[in-house]
């Protein structure tokens, strides 16, 4: 009987408003109707990516839309910039060489972030870089990457700086057109609310123009078909439907809360959550200075078995949580307070964590997260 | 008021059951209780695709699983076969094009089918060809091809046989490993009555060698890690959960009514289309001997304008047929009758198209249509 609670940062828990817009009956998408949802969803998406270019829309996961940016940008030998500081970060690297690439490599300790210097230090060094590929929330770490400073590096050069947003977009400010942001990423199962299986791509001019001397080979995800249907309000093959019409509902609830207090809400709930892990006898994972809003990673105690943490809070009491990745496999769990995550949400995710870590033999104060959490979110904004 | 009705050949009309499984919340894919649907999903999938071959999840439209075939096959310089009778067909091409491949293209009239012979000429006189790509049923004309005698003369060659059943599977029989296919790719879409987001290839061991040496650049429709991730009951990447969820109860829709009841009865549903359309002093598209139990195309009188036949049957009746594509615009009108499309639904689809023909001046004796269906649904099978 008892109710399943994602606190996992990807898929997210849905809204009961996009759920009941994924059970209505399919509409077709060469309409009228549908080109409304189209029009209405782009001013949506434009909001939220702070941007007046274009965004396609692409049925696929995040790594479609990844890969979309490097079939379109990195033509063999070309040379680009990677970040590896976490699991999102290699598929980049990855992506680069599948097609050919020659990516640069910038190493960072995991749990903390890529510093703009970095950056520069290759640019300055090499006018041959093609594009620089970074992450605006590394989900493996849960680290945010000072884009705008970035931004800052990249603008005056010939490179394009693509930013893999797919759980930070929606979550975390980017303000793709003031800060000069020339690729964005994003999918529907982080920030949105919605089930995977849609990524959204953003393109400014100077992107554009890469995109189109690019060689390497690409159909399905060609922006250049993108762009040409996207200017009729169409999508160059069958959309991701029944999700686009959620997304629609999805973007509603954020307009109609608006970008600041959406970002404030998950700083506040980022905030709280970090203070319960500390009332508890825990710290967090990443740097104080790059911490994400959109998950919080916590080291598990030496004494407790961290793959079992994760699995008894999901399958003895219904709440789930992440476990760690690759070199963090379990030392970390990761708690998400994004999209549609409330204080009452975290709330059970902490009295259940409180139970599972008292059976597991870590010692604390009963009741020392909750009490935490509650005082978090009762202080004013 | 007025409910719609979908009669287009993808997305086609979602049955209540799936619609529902649809709207349910989310779950998440890295646990056992999706493991559990990924295995029965598979079965199933085995079960309407008629193979024990791998069939892979891609999170993508049909095109995507298309991309996921040559992606996989062909690299620079591949001389394959394709069949352009379509615009499905041509789509076959365009793809071995974008991954540098040399396509000897076999020019089918629109409306007939290719002959196996034709096949069989040039993989006789070149033992070079990689891989033969044809379309189980063309879309765009409503023609059925012939799978089982074109396997007959491909498979002992070297080449890969790789069938487009993406409005063909879970309609039309398809015998993959009796008669010889080694990849069958389709989509969720179509005959499977699910939301469009998801594809399906099932690839044969003749087909995974030449997948391990291809030299195309891919990763999010690398089948060498979908064929990694398969084996561990997983996904190489973030699945399409809402629709794979979905997926599995059309499939228990499927296994409920039985292959061979499910191809007999859009057979029945075809016959008695065609018959009505005849009634109404109107022809199919097709070569009779090449006709497609998943949609039927009808020629458009003459006199008779087909894109405003569709726009008010749609805008003002709220009846969806398709009308044709590319140099069949304007001249066939296309109504699906595959998935959970059922005799009342075609009642309404008839008795829209008799009141629109009569108002765009087409002559025919009242009722024609809707009572030769009624007549052909009465007949015994």
């Amino acid at each position: 009987m008892k109710e399943k609670l994602l606190l996992t940062p990807g898929p997210t828990k849905i809204h009961p408003d996009i759920l009941e817009a994924l059970g209505r009956p399919i509409i077709h998408h060469r309409t009228t109707q549908f080109q409304d949802i189209l029009k209405e969803v782009n001013e949506g998406l434009q909001y939220v990516f702070q941007t007046k270019n274009d965004i396609y829309l692409l049925a696929a996961s995040g790594t479609g839309g990844m890969e979309a940016c490097v079939a379109n940008l990195v033509s063999p030998g070309d040379k680009t910039i990677t970040v590896e500081g976490g699991k999102f970060g290699e598929r980049w690297t990855e992506l680069c060489q599948a097609y050919g690439g020659d990516p640069k490599v910038i190493n960072v300790e995991w749990g903390k972030s890529v510093q703009p210097e970095q950056i520069k230090e290759i640019l300055d060094g090499d006018k041959d870089i093609k594009a620089v590929f970074i992450t605006l929330c590394e989900t493996s770490t849960a680290v945010t990457t000072n884009v705008k400073a970035i931004a800052d590096v990249v603008k005056d050069t010939g490179a394009i700086l693509v930013v893999d947003g797919i759980s930070g977009v929606a979550v975390t400010d980017i303000q793709t057109d003031n800060w000069g942001v020339d690729m964005v990423v994003s999918a529907s199962h982080k920030g949105f609310m919605l089930p995977p299986g849609l990524a959204f791509v953003s393109v400014s001019a100077k992107a554009h123009a890469v995109i189109e001397k690019a060689t390497s080979p690409r159909y399905y995800f060609d922006l250049r078909k993108s762009k040409k249907a996207f200017a009729k309000t169409d999508t160059p093959f069958t959309p991701a439907i029944g999700i686009i019409v959620a997304l629609n509902e999805s973007l509603r609830l954020m307009r109609e809360e608006g970008l600041g207090n959406l970002f404030a809400r998950f700083a506040r709930l980022a905030e709280a959550t970090r203070t319960a892990a500390r009332a508890l006898g825990m710290t967090p994972f990443p740097d104080d200075a790059c911490v994400s809003n959109a998950l919080t990673a916590i080291n598990v105690p030496e004494a407790v078995d961290g793959g079992k943490l994760v699995k008894v809070m999901r399958d003895e009491h219904g709440v789930s949580v992440a476990g760690g990745q690759a070199q963090l496999k379990g030392k970390i769990i990761r708690i998400a307070h994004m999209g549609c995550v409330n204080e009452e949400d975290l709330t059970r995710g902490f009295t259940t964590l409180e139970k599972v870590l008292t059976a597991l033999g870590h010692n604390f104060t009963a009741g020392a997260g909750v009490n935490a959490l509650q005082e978090s979110f009762s202080q004013k904004v």
